[in-house]
């Protein structure tokens, strides 16, 4: 059994078809881990923020099967991203789903893995498997942090209804001509950017909002795992409570700029680091031609676009550092 | 009017009394900055696993403002957090509940402080104010991270019911004794630890569970803010799909072992640690007398001993660094 993106409306449905009699779905856990979390964000987000009938969270992998929250059962759904299907602790959730009732959808990338077999509805999601993933010829509203907010859109939508849903579709529909624009446009300042910091071996990210789970991402899947740097992901509300202290004339930032509802925090930060910091590289959502999607939903658009400009920098960074992308020294080569 | 942590019990009883005729409490959110945020994260762990009937959420304040949950409103409790009560992000969101007509909860520290208007209740919590918070002397089960522990618990218990109520009552009884003896404990050993420290420009801390919330404190307010390292507070759930691959014989690792469900991620990482890292300091919650607090409740209790064995190192490595914990270049000096 194999979906695709356009199937999410009808699997949520039948999902809410057949837990009708046993009490409905009261809980919608996301669940993954690393860059597979991170993904999942703005679902998360958007369930805070937009809904108010269904219990949420958004939980690693291997705290979920250590300490479930104990509603989970057969009125929940559990949405899972797992990459090659081949993730010991996100199988481990997805086997606790089946065993505990839950519907299970899993989000993946292959269509045949580990995984599969313990879920009902299985979403392959479109995933640029492209050298540093630079070819950008893919669909980006299916990729799989599309697909998890659908589920969440969705769901809400089909139970107490969401008042922006036709505006969601909307943007959907022009997320990847902006993202393909936007990975054009930022090229030779991803070349300066890897020219100017090469030889740094501390690199912050910062973001906030539904947008904030790219700046995970881009702190501990790249930074982090890829290129050996010392990173963290600040969040741009957080800034002044704490971690501006280490803000200097030498420390790089990274800082995601989003369009909608949490832009002035974010503003506020380029404005505090424009005083007192002197390596700073921006991504504005705006300047990167977000704003063209409605203001109602804009935000859950974020992540997806700077998670995909990102891309255009890595490759160049580690060509300058001499680093490939794909160098581990632990992953999938020891024990652990 | 001001309230003692003994009064929480009776400020749920009058608020679900109160929203009765309006639809009740239909959510609970906790929302403060920076190490007030952090504070809070036990409660959020607790709805999250414990609690179905009420929707709740750890957010930021100045997200919170700017990115309001929908559903904010007559049907929801705000429990703040705002140390000194002029925080102006936090402000802004107690006046946001009053305005929104939610039941506004206030924990603080001082009697009185430009916060205290806009909360329908005040919670003033207990605090060690002595220098580098040594002395030890308060009572530990009145500090903010309990008093919005048992909001929740009493949300949870006078709505639903908590199975575990009077053991989690039970560990509130026994905490500071615990933390008393646990700060006693690794006198010695923080003084090692900031001696092997003192010149190093990085360190990573590491937790899991309800007590992840006092590695991100220790991260971005004691490592960041007050010692202008670089840092970042790594889920060891989340180690092994990214950070982990920074891991080498010189970079310093403190890694919390907590004592309950998420244990066995601690120690996975530990083990990893053991392997490829050299410089680790590990704050084992079982070694640091939490076992004996019910295995039911225990894991809510792991945050509070934590942060408050910390402070012994962090007093150690000021010293050695000879950099007060008090110095600051910009936190209360600049605009910002």
């Amino acid at each position: 059994m194999s979906y695709t993106s356009k199937d999410i409306k009808n699997i949520v449905a039948e999902i809410l078809e057949n837990k009708k009699d046993k009490g409905g779905v009261k809980s919608l856990y996301f669940v993954g881990c690393g860059g597979s979390l991170g993904a999942l964000y703005p679902a998360k987000t958007f369930m805070e923020k937009e809904c108010s009938n269904i219990k949420s969270a958004l939980i690693n992998s291997n705290e979920f099967v250590h300490s479930t929250p104990k509603d989970f059962g057969e009125n929940s759904i559990i949405c899972l991203s797992c990459h090659k299907g081949n993730t010991p602790e996100t199988i481990a959730a997805a086997k606790l789903g089946k065993e505990k009732g839950a519907a299970v959808i899993i989000l993946t990338w292959l269509e045949e893995s580990e995984i599969v077999e313990f879920g009902d509805y299985i979403i392959q999601y479109s995933f640029d498997a492209s050298p540093d993933h630079l070819k950008g010829d893919i669909d980006y509203a299916g990729e799989k942090t599309m697909c998890a907010l659908l589920v969440a859109v969705e769901t809400l939508q089909q139970t107490a209804g969401y008042e922006n849903y036709d505006k969601f579709y909307e943007g959907l529909g022009m997320i990847t001509g902006i993202i393909r624009n936007a990975r054009k446009h930022v090229q030779a300042r991803a070349e300066q950017f890897a020219e100017t910091y090469k030889d740094d071996t501390v690199i912050y990210t910062m973001g906030s909002g539904a947008g904030y789970g790219a700046a995970y991402m881009e702190s501990i899947c790249i930074f982090m795992e890829m290129q050996w740097l010392d990173s963290s992901s600040i969040h741009t509300g957080e800034y002044f409570h704490g971690p501006f202290e280490i803000t200097d004339a030498n420390r790089p930032f990274m800082i995601q700029i989003s369009e909608g509802s949490t832009r002035e925090l974010d503003e506020r930060a380029l404005k505090f680091l424009h005083t007192y910091a002197k390596r700073i590289e921006v991504l504005d959502a705006k300047e990167l031609g977000l704003s063209t999607i409605d203001a109602s939903v804009v935000d859950y658009f974020n992540h997806s676009l700077f998670n995909n400009v990102y891309p255009i920098y890595n490759h160049e960074l580690a060509e300058k550092k001499e680093h490939p992308l794909s160098t581990r020294r632990y992953m999938w080569k020891v024990e652990y």
